[in-house]
């Protein structure tokens, strides 16, 4: 056979929601009739916005007839587009973000994957602990050498600045799993570092909709001289539902010289653009009619995030995330159990599903991460049970 | 700044298509009144099939209410797609090929471009000349050694076969940019060549539908043992016109041992699937009715290549290809021209777009590239006014 990539072996099998979903069929098997609620998941369950539908089908239209369809799209993403997410996205915030630094994606996931090709493969990479796989596992990949960042309680979850010279720094706020958001003094401190050590910032901003406090900073350029220090990655799928429509687009600022036409060369080499249908869908969130139903929806679920932590505290865990964050991560290492062990348990006997903590990263161990992106009256019912499990004295 | 990967520095500067397109835009303003033909262009112009239309119509009215939206896609694929790419484009034509061994994307630009990920940095890689410029580019990327199987008209274009050892071949048949197709004797030498070689055979078949001549293979797995040493990519682009919806198929057989578990890993890590509403769509295109469109679509493009290719015959061009594909290739090499020169020639004097056959490779020097991917009466009107200027002497 062919020589593969030597790199592929060192990945941990990363199992976590396979494993997740196998546990809950078996659960499902012996108990038939049960219905299980899972806050595991870090999907949506609103439907997208109206006005996204109507473009869709709009475009649609447009697709059906010879004198209208449109063919390749451009790789960069339609004009329209970029120019609507620098426009609504950062100009209107006062950000200085020009149109040729927007790059339009078919996802959030693709693009924190896919930035690594730009760096050297001896590029040493920070990576906080708990941590979206991703990042890890495309640098090793890589095979690029990678130090963890730990994220304490005691620290409210923000990562550690790097103790050696690194290379590339991974950062997400509104944070996955964790639900952290960063201050602008903390994101300060990583652009001082990154600047005077020739280091690159990947900021991971998905979640940055549901920040409604306002001195928590939502983009990375709102510090200044990080347009010559950071790559910005969002996605329309937590907010505007697009989880299962696909598009997402990452800021690479010409301040970081060499790396916005490194990045137009790997795009126009690598990808085809996103679909013409789905992009009048993104453009049309940034409609006045859009905006509106995107609050409105994110509201629902910080409404969510809200029932779920206080539910969580009155039942004793100590909670953080969920006030600008959709996910809430809880403490449960009082219960003695591990973080598997605690999701057996409510599985099993709540026939709930959250996400144990340990699957992100070893700091993670002892906590579990409940989304509030599913129906409110699943949050409200699995809240019920945990607290009668709670009652029973089995947690 | 970051250390950046050292091998975009080897890429050649391939601006091929903004080029062509800066050229065409002099022209045009220098001449505001002319009507610019372009058969420089792969990209489609006839709309999707209706079957498709109303397929995403349907999901995005799923798409519009929580208790039918989708959220993450599989990332392999819905399975309903999977199946239908199996049974349709494989099994239905006796050829063993399971769901599991079929992975949706959205376009196979990203499948060529991304399946290198999965080789040793060290592997040497065969390339045709002239060629799609995705297989060299993203190799260049990935820093790895390049050589090139000059494809020529004395051997019908089909690429020499590899005089040192190779690791990965790649193949391209119907051949994008010179029409040509493999028999099955020049595939079975291939596969044979890989079979002793421990290489692997990347075949992109992304225009199999035009094959009409039932002697010539539209997959490398009509071969016996094709499936222990070649992956298959094809696309809904140049089939059902997908170009700006963007989907797309890899097959990668389990008997690659190791190759099918480290590409599941890879569009895991990598990759969030591809929208629903478009899935939708291209399972559409396997229905009767989409079925019927697609041949009907197909046979409209092929007719456009018989009038190009009799045309610029009738104007003293040998030409190759048009047969059993879109692309005709024509030596113009009589004329005098470089095929710059051509272009610029038929550009400025004619008002017509193709595409010079250098762009493509050393060998595609003396050639050029004319699409029938356009619309009827444009393939018309360009042949006249290319045999206007003949009868003038300009070419």
């Amino acid at each position: 056979m062919v020589k593969v990539n030597p790199f592929y072996a060192d990945l941990l099998p990363s199992y976590l929601f396979r494993d997740m979903g196998n546990k809950a069929r078996e659960v499902k098997e012996k108990n038939p009739d049960a219905k299980i609620i899972s806050l595991g998941i870090g999907d949506v369950s609103r439907h997208i916005p109206n006005t996204s539908i109507k473009a869709m089908q709009n475009a649609l239209t447009e697709m059906a007839d010879d004198s209208t369809m449109r063919g390749y799209p451009p790789e960069l993403g339609y004009a329209f587009l970029r120019e609507a997410i620098a426009k609504n996205d950062y100009q209107d915030f006062g950000i200085d973000i020009s149109v040729d630094e927007v790059f339009v994606s078919d996802g959030s996931k693709c693009d924190v994957a896919n930035v690594q090709e730009l760096f050297a493969a001896d590029c040493v990479v920070a990576i906080p602990d708990p941590v979206y796989p991703v990042y890890r596992d495309s640098n090793i990949m890589a095979g690029r050498k990678i130090v963890y960042l730990p994220c304490r309680a005691e620290n409210n979850f923000m990562p550690e600045m790097p103790k050696e010279k690194v290379d590339v720094i991974y950062l997400c706020s509104p944070n996955n799993p964790t639900g952290a958001v960063a201050s602008k003094e903390q994101l300060k401190a990583f652009v001082d570092y990154a600047s005077k050590n020739d280091a690159l910032i990947i900021f991971d901003s998905a979640y940055k909709e549901f920040v409604r406090d306002k001195s928590v900073p939502k983009s990375i350029y709102e510090i200044a001289g990080a347009k010559k220090v950071a790559i910005e990655t969002r996605s329309f799928s937590k907010t505007a539902g697009f989880t299962g429509v696909r598009c997402a687009y990452m800021v690479v600022p010409k301040e970081l010289s060499g790396l916005n036409a490194m990045w137009i060369r790997r795009t126009s080499t690598k990808f085809n653009g996103v679909s013409y249908i789905v992009q009048k869908g993104a453009e049309a969130v940034f409609s006045d009619e859009g905006k509106k139903e995107v609050a409105e929806v994110i509201s629902y679920y910080l409404e969510n995030a809200k029932i779920i932590k206080k539910g969580l505290e009155e039942i004793g865990f100590k909670c953080f995330g969920g006030d600008n964050a959709p996910y809430i991560w809880a403490d449960i290492s009082k219960t003695g159990l591990s973080s598997w062990g605690f999701f057996e348990k409510l599985l099993s006997r709540a026939f709930v599903i959250c996400t144990p903590g340990s699957g992100f990263g070893k700091c993670g161990e002892g906590f579990m991460r409940f989304s509030a992106l599913g129906k409110r009256e699943d949050a409200l019912e699995a809240i019920m049970r945990i607290k009668d499990l709670k009652e029973k004295g089995e947690i």
